[in-house]
């Protein structure tokens, strides 16, 4: 049912934006074609790039009458390929769409476009004593439509939420060029199904996203941090237990495992932790100043009880950093062990994680591959890159069945395959191990009455046809 | 497109079903025509309750088949009709789903059926150090389906928020018969579009909740109660905001006026608040033991300096109930003042509750009726109560104005028409104040991936044509 472009579209794409935003030009597809994974790309056949919502709604409607691809993007840094365009057609560069409109103290919450970047927003709203907690990996770069398009996590929400919990409301623009607003300025709201939450996290698949009023909260008054290094992961995993068994919700609980610290000390050429090490946890504790130590104490308690080697305690800002430093390194550094990197971030029950690690111990020994992991252990949500040379045809397809292996476990232990990057389409192979194709038939049901015509983002998060 | 129900549509149910649960009887169709609200009751034709999933997929498949009007019903306790069966048909008792299916204190969560009673579970679950924090008003008596279904809320949700946060996955019948999962055992997950969330707040008109997976969080340790009193209402709005300026985000933050402590005041027969009070708030502060008194501190100061004339602190749980009690009379207390309540749930940006104050005020003024109003302040949700005669034709008649003032009022205050009890069918009237023709053709659309031939809870949420 998709069309070409053909010359007289990109003519009228000119009539509705200005002429010089919009482009043939192989340099700007080039540069489209891919997303942050920087593989599998796939070429636009021409780039706008809108200046409002009005031109937005005229280009959607234009390849909606024209049965044309349209693909929304933001800053590009997705890891699943949500915003490369698998079957040419428009790629709609939101980039001009970057204002902070609002940031409204009285009433806690921002008012935002979506190519605002994350890292921009958290700076402007904690000089105003706000806080806008999701922390995904990318937030110097990711913009937060993107975040909003892939429910973005970060370490943070261990305690805080992904960004769904964020978004109070949304002005959005449908396929066929009506603008929708969901939701609005208030966190409660149920008049009507919540189309909000239903956006957050679609991908892109269902309409562009082209305002975001996001919730801030009061800034915390006090952040500490602990690292607390253990001779084994299930020591580690355990104290994620204990922690939570002692009463205390940390900002964030994160865990790195030996391959993952053993990359970084050789991508900086520095020992981070004691020799020995198998995994460490990263515990920061954030609140009034007068329950700090009280926190940290509990952490420190629960950590040592669970067998840690060494706990350290940070306060100030540039200590933590240092703490942090391991964790901040580690994508740069994974990028030295093997060309081809699948990371993945499967998700668990929390108490799942130290069977998640066994597996992933086993995948090690079976494949003989490395696989440094690391992440978001008190969600469960784990960071499982598995490193291959791609020119090794017999290691990418260990890595292959290591990655299949990886997902029908996960779910075996009551999992999921994604918890922060999304589908996009390098993981549609494996959206069936997941979702019944009952569910996939609704959930094509719903994508239609928001995209009748299919032109939206097509070929993402489901398999094109029905999986019967 | 809806049928009757026939004699031998009955006798299919009774094969079905067990015959003992399925009834014609007058008595079952009287007591199954109303919900919490008690007016405006509608017989259904037949009563069934299921035992399990595979009952309610085989009662939705039948009534599919029969275009016979399917209404599932927790424990009835809604404000808006969400379980009257406008179109007869069958009513879906679901009182046999009444299980904790577990409580997982590893992974934080309990699994339940959809008729576990909201404080039933609170209470199993604090017994092991968790805590569920949604508190509607009616936990005592409503069931976790029918909070689900609404998204409920209640003075919690000011820190801890509404039902929709503790979704974590669900089963639910399609009305087609068919049996879906959403969702799951984890926090983050984002494979497919998010159903939990559209499910949760939808009303039962796009599936039946057959089971829910509910996050839990670990017991806060310590909690204090501060009440301060006001000589206007103003006064209290301001001090909310001061509140939240000194960085406390209290567990609870309600407001309760003049109108309503008089209520209160008149039903115990005794004096609850200091002459002169024209408002008064209920803080709950909660968390470690340590921070309590930094946090009661800071709300004393930021009640002060906005005026309060009294502030009382109470830290043990019997001190804290008798603080308590003038909010927990005001349901039974209210009734006593006139027999017709036009009770809603509007919501306005929170820094807009003093404006939201003032309307109220001036339609008190206008109207000559009493307007008791009370509630969610921090949320900017304030439960506003127009009180009449209805044997008094005019009463009933300025009731009425006042209502549509209210909502188009609100509206323009960027707020909304409910918080907590959702559409149902008493306040179809409204929608189209706050929902655009062409948001509810979408929602239309959605409800329609959902169930084809629209036999799940009919009437309910949108007008029944479209909204032209």
């Amino acid at each position: 049912m998709r069309q070409p472009v053909t010359e007289a579209f990109v003519e009228a794409l000119r009539r509705l934006v200005a002429p010089d935003r919009v482009t043939t030009g192989a340099e700007a597809l080039d540069t489209y074609s891919v997303d942050g994974l920087a593989r599998e790309g796939h070429r636009p056949d021409v780039v706008v790039w809108p200046d409002g919502v009005d031109e937005v709604a005229a280009v959607a409607r234009l390849c909606d009458q024209h049965l044309v691809p349209l693909v929304p993007r933001g800053a590009g840094t997705g890891y699943t390929g949500g915003a490369v365009p698998l079957f040419g057609g428009v790629v709609l560069a939101l980039e001009r769409l970057n204002r902070i409109l609002e940031i409204d103290r009285s009433n806690l919450l921002a008012v935002v476009e979506p190519n605002v970047i994350n890292g921009d927003l958290q700076q402007a709203v904690e000089r105003v004593g706000l806080f806008y907690p999701p922390d995904p990996a990318s937030l110097a770069k990711s913009a937060l439509g993107g975040n909003v398009a892939e429910n973005a996590g970060g370490p943070r929400a261990f305690k805080y939420g992904t960004t769904k919990r964020y978004v109070l409301g949304l002005e959005a623009v449908l396929p066929t060029g009506d603008v929708i607003t969901t939701g609005g300025r208030t966190v409660k709201n149920v008049v009507g199904y919540d189309l909000t939450s239903l956006l957050v996290g679609s991908e892109g698949t269902l309409a562009i996203i082209t305002k975001i009023v996001l919730r801030l909260l009061p800034k915390p008054l006090a952040t500490a941090t602990l690292r607390a290094t253990f001779a084994s992961v299930s020591a580690a995993a355990e104290a994620v237990s204990a922690v939570i068994d002692r009463g205390v919700e940390p900002a964030t609980l994160e865990l790195v495992d030996r391959d993952s610290l053993d990359a970084a000390q050789a991508y900086l050429g520095e020992r981070l932790a004691p020799a020995g090490t198998e995994a460490l946890l990263l515990i920061d504790v954030d609140g009034f100043a007068s329950s700090i130590d009280e926190q940290a104490s509990r952490v420190d308690d629960a950590c040592r009880a669970a067998g840690a080697v060494e706990v350290l305690r940070a306060l100030d800002a540039e200590t933590r950093e240092a703490l942090w430093r391991v964790r901040r390194e580690l994508s740069p550094a994974l990028r030295t062990i093997a060309p081809l990197k699948l990371n993945h971030d499967v998700v668990v029950p929390k108490g799942r994680v130290p069977e998640l690690f066994d597996l992933i111990h086993d995948l090690r020994q079976r494949s003989g591959l490395r696989i440094p992991s690391f992440g978001h252990a008190g969600d469960g949500n784990i960071h499982v890159n598995v490193m291959a040379d791609p020119a090794d045809a017999d290691q990418v397809r260990r890595a292959h069945e290591v990655e299949q292996a990886l997902f029908r476990r996960v779910i075996a232990l009551g999992g999921v395959i994604s918890g922060e990057h999304g589908i996009g389409f390098t993981k549609i192979p494996f959206v069936g191990l997941q979702l019944s194709p009952i569910e996939i038939a609704l959930m094509r049901r719903i994508k239609q009455a928001f995209d009748p015509r299919g032109i939206l983002n097509p070929g993402k998060m489901f398999p094109e046809r029905p999986a019967h």
